[in-house]
């Protein structure tokens, strides 16, 4: 079995490390910026030297792609992003771009050819960004993304989205003629840091993605009766605040009762109007979440949810107004990537482990494209968007080796399966 | 028996109502906008018709003085402000100046000279204002607020309030020369539309106020820690929003087991960090208030609330940091200004009605120059700063009649007193 080399991919993952760097040890690399571009040039230096055809699309997401030996075969890309949140972790999303190009180093030495083409991506700007458009690369290039609305994002100083990916190589005007269409790759595999605790505890390595959280959100406007703090007695309050906290709370101990850990829901933003220590709020705006693999057990939080909420606008006379704000259906992982990736696994792990990313990623968007895999390596003490985030080299390293084999397997497979049809 | 002139007043209260009023017909009229100072000009106009000795203070507010006939006592001053929050009502303040006014055109009118000089007041920026310095009058010029404060409060337009000070005919160099000094006033009292539903409720005109509401605030932040939305599970969350609505809850339920129109509390304001749909927040910060007239009350409130966030830390792991923000003790009005009013009212309303003011006013801060009460006038449907505050000119009508009754015996026993001390 070939293996690939775990020292070499230690020392990519530290050197890209190097940009954008601060002194907590923390990234900071966020699109548009220096360290972008420096971690840009980095990685296309070592596809150079692998003698990769490179490419950069109209979003700026870098391809590097290795011929195939068969004719007609579409290519089966691997890889993740390489952009971090401020003050992140070395390991989201570089990890995976590397672990791509280590796999692909592997079998350039051992002199492996696949018979599908084989790409390395780096998706642009998939982390939450200051122009407001998470999975920008993988968004936009499945066409999810219209040219007008990238043309009018802005960050915050003012600086035009167009402009920051212009300088990473980019072309807002080249997008449409380079939008994927279903078809146009055979397979995508990301492998990333697991960001949540389930491998930590169990103390496994790596786990196969068997499906991506739908995400629904709700913006939910609570309307009481804004009023004299001092002379409305307690009984007469309409308090829209009181109104948001039994919300959040009600929401909570729903969800619990679920008592699944892939079943998860927050009020991460609340803001109350007008926000005076002395004025009994009048209305609040907040934005309720619910992650659920599973549209069924959605609808049943959402009916209790509903019918709780009744109960409490009519004994506080408050009004709930709920809008939804995001509906995201579940994304389930391709079953022969699935298999893939699951015998690669176990080459590494004796126990087979499948997990449900409760977190979004590009692989969301590219299952739109093609079949579409993840692997999940382990994140130390479930710690991500951090500084603290840390992977240890040993479950990198397995990782790396079940994701070689898959791609091995998934080469002789998909295209024989293609064939057959 | 004298009455006071009340189509005279009803006028004067519509003209000075033309001053700030906006389209939705409630009143905009904050410190240093031009309907602040025509409100001015139109009260000194009639001062002056009076033949009333006019003066400007240090911070700009305005007394009107009418000589007694016993020389070496000190003045009886009558009023409230004429400020208003935005779009608010035409009666919150402006009543009590007109109010004061009438009553001693009455007596002009009637030829009664007092033994006191009489004073009617009209205080700068009583309600919350731009410059974050409520009862701004009444503190600065009983020495509360510092003249370096004064000198660094600025709008959020970044105009200073020392300008605005000074459009008013103000200026803070002056202050300290015009301070009050206990002794300096022989009585202060002030005539105020109630802001709440005690008397509405039960049908009455006017209550004398036994005693202004303490006002206890409290800064708490809650810590809990911040983490990814979709992977962390509820079992491992640390959520400060759900804290803080515990918190909010708890303190709701606690006072309001209290079981008594003057206890209640209050967080009016509450800000989330980060605030974003995505993120379980880490942090939150809030103010409470308790207003209670009766410290063992509050100190009861506090241990029980103490008591049960210990609970919530514990089985949440969040941890709430608290501050007093505020602990301004309830004042209680003067025996003998009371009686003077109660017996006033009792010539217009036979029943008796004594009430605690929930809301704070300019009479808490003037308690501590002189004798000090206070006269409440029904709101219709309790509401204030609001457009739809509303107050019935019969009640008002009351109240004008009820105060000239009280300062006629006021000045009669005041005056006594103090020879026979």
């Amino acid at each position: 079995m070939n293996a690939i080399n775990g020292k070499r991919l230690e020392t990519w993952l530290k050197e890209l490390a190097q940009f954008g760097l601060n002194e907590q040890g923390g990234i900071d690399r966020s699109i548009g910026s220096q360290a972008d571009l420096d971690a840009r040039n980095y990685l296309k230096t070592l596809w150079q030297d692998m003698k990769l055809d490179i490419r950069t699309d109209g979003i700026a997401n870098l391809w590097a792609t290795c011929p195939g030996t068969e004719a007609g075969l579409k290519p089966i890309a691997v890889g993740s992003h390489h952009d971090a949140v401020p003050n992140g972790g070395k390991f989201d999303g570089a990890m995976g771009v590397l672990m791509a190009t280590e796999v692909l180093k592997t079998m350039q030495e051992s002199g492996i050819r696949l018979r599908h083409p084989y790409t390395v991506v780096s998706f642009t700007a998939e982390e939450p960004n200051p122009f407001n458009l998470s999975t920008m690369g993988s968004r936009s290039i499945t066409g999810k993304i219209t040219q007008e609305m990238l043309r009018q994002a802005k960050n915050e100083e003012g600086r035009k989205l167009e402009d920051a990916i212009r300088c990473a190589g980019g072309d807002i005007a080249r997008l449409p003629g380079n939008c994927l269409k279903p078809g146009d790759l055979d397979a995508f595999i990301e492998c990333h840091i697991e960001q949540g605790r389930n491998l930590y505890d169990r103390n496994l390595s790596v786990a196969v993605v068997s499906r991506i959280t739908g995400i629904y959100r709700e913006i939910i406007t609570v309307t009481g009766e804004a009023n004299h703090a001092g002379t409305t007695i307690m009984a007469n309050r309409h308090d829209a605040q009181l109104g948001a906290c039994e919300l959040s709370l009600i929401l909570e101990d729903v969800v619990k009762r679920v008592n699944r850990r892939d079943v998860v829901a927050t009020v991460g933003k609340m803001n109350v109007y007008p926000n005076s220590a002395n004025i009994i709020s009048g209305h609040v705006e907040l934005i309720m979440e619910v992650r659920t693999p599973d549209r069924k057990i959605l609808d049943n939080i959402l009916k209790e949810f509903q019918m709780r909420l009744k109960e409490v606008e009519t004994r506080r006379g408050v009004y709930f107004e709920r809008k939804v704000n995001l509906d995201q259906a579940e994304v389930v992982m391709d079953d022969q990537v699935k298999q893939a990736l699951a015998a690669g696994c176990s080459m590494v792990q004796p126990e087979p482990a499948e997990l449900v990313s409760m977190a979004g990623h590009d692989a969301v968007h590219m299952s739109h494209i093609g079949k579409t895999g993840m692997l999940f390596v382990q994140s130390v003490d479930g710690i991500s968007h951090s500084n603290r985030e840390f992977t240890r080299m040993e479950d990198i390293e397995k990782a790396a080796n079940a994701l070689l084999q898959a791609v091995l397997r998934l080469d002789q497979e998909s295209g024989k399966k293609e064939i057959q049809e």
